[in-house]
């Protein structure tokens, strides 16, 4: 057996879970390849964030691929036309988010997973969760299994028979228990931007749902909340 | 029951089998929204027979979506530093072609699939084919089977119970049956790019891969090869 790492793609959104997911790949003996999505999102300041996240955490490389998802349309993170709500109670009441990108998490492990394969990489991290996000279709974990069964299929490494893995360790954590886990994993939350609206700096408003998921979960974990308000 | 057509999202890469499928879905009474990927490849004058082809098929939009491969690398058709070869005996002889760019129709469909739900559209169309790209793991039966149960997790529709029909009429068709399939819907070849290294009038070389499975195409069909070489 040689000592030669794995290696692992890790989608990298520049956030508080994905940071997270980076600092566990890592903890567990992979060599990351760190990858971010430039989306036409409005939140552009998290891939400034990723930057340094994957920097600090050691990633091998960091890659930023661009995908212009607002020719596709149909969110309010991705649509000039549709606003993103301030208050976390009517956006999360009913049913789907207005901030959910459709076919979004589809769309970047298909981007994770062409790198994997020319990296001849078996394992892909994301860093979906389905108790924060519980309206997002893409963030259950039968969602991640289909896309584990896709990948087998869609590859030469599944025409040889080798499967992929995608790990989603964040799936049934809460805000808190993730960032009381990246905390002890040395992540730097200040560095991370979670903010559906922050500004050019990485400065967060404070008011968006993102705001208050993150804000709930320092209280929550008992740890102070390092994020920069504007 | 109301007489609007239902609406479908139909992958066209310009090419003659796209076209073809574009065609069929029409023929089938769906309304059609074509969507062509720029994804960084060198036949770019691929897209411009795309628009061409949308228009004389009377698709209601065509949409054009970026998103930049060349990041990914691994392929000829995307990484300027491997050639495509000129001879088809060397490429498809052994395993996987070098023109196989990786997740490419992972990719595609996830942008499909997301134009879908914005259109409210069930029902995606794509020219894969398995005999004529044996070697191309992502135009298998069962990876198209793959995508679907996917598909019907990854979406608004899929939490609400509605799946998505992923077409693939043209995946046990050899490329003659394909061309006469499509001359008897009125699909105008001529407008139609093949060639992986087409200049940028969409004039073929007539040597490569794609250029030959084409013209032994008209050959076996019996029709006249309208395409044009330089």
């Amino acid at each position: 057996m040689s000592g030669k790492k794995p290696k692992a793609v890790v989608l990298l959104s520049g956030g508080l879970d994905s940071a997270t997911v980076l600092a566990i790949a890592r903890e567990q003996g992979f060599e990351t390849y760190a990858l971010s999505v430039a989306y036409g999102q409005r939140h552009i300041a998290e891939l400034a964030a990723a930057g340094r996240v994957a920097l600090r955490l050691h990633a091998v490389e960091h890659r930023v691929m661009e995908v212009n998802l607002a020719a596709v349309g149909g969110s309010a993170l991705t649509d000039s036309s549709i606003a993103v709500p301030e208050s976390a109670a009517l956006q999360i009441a009913d049913g789907i988010p207005i901030t959910y990108v459709p076919a979004r998490n589809t769309l970047f492990l298909a981007l994770a997973l062409g790198w994997a394969e020319v990296l001849d990489a078996r394992d892909l991290f994301i860093g979906v969760n389905a108790v924060d996000y519980s309206g997002y279709p893409d963030c259950r974990p039968e969602f991640i299994r289909a896309f584990e069964a896709l990948a087998g299929l869609a590859t030469k490494a599944g025409i040889e028979g080798v499967g992929f893995k995608i790990h989603a360790p964040l799936i049934h954590a809460s805000k808190a228990e993730i960032i009381q886990r990246g905390s002890a994993l040395g992540v730097d939350f200040a560095e991370t931007v979670s903010c559906y609206q922050a500004d050019a700096s990485g400065k967060a408003c404070g008011r968006c749902d993102s705001c208050h998921l993150r804000r709930n979960g320092f209280e929550t974990a008992g740890l102070p909340d390092l994020t920069r308000y504007r």
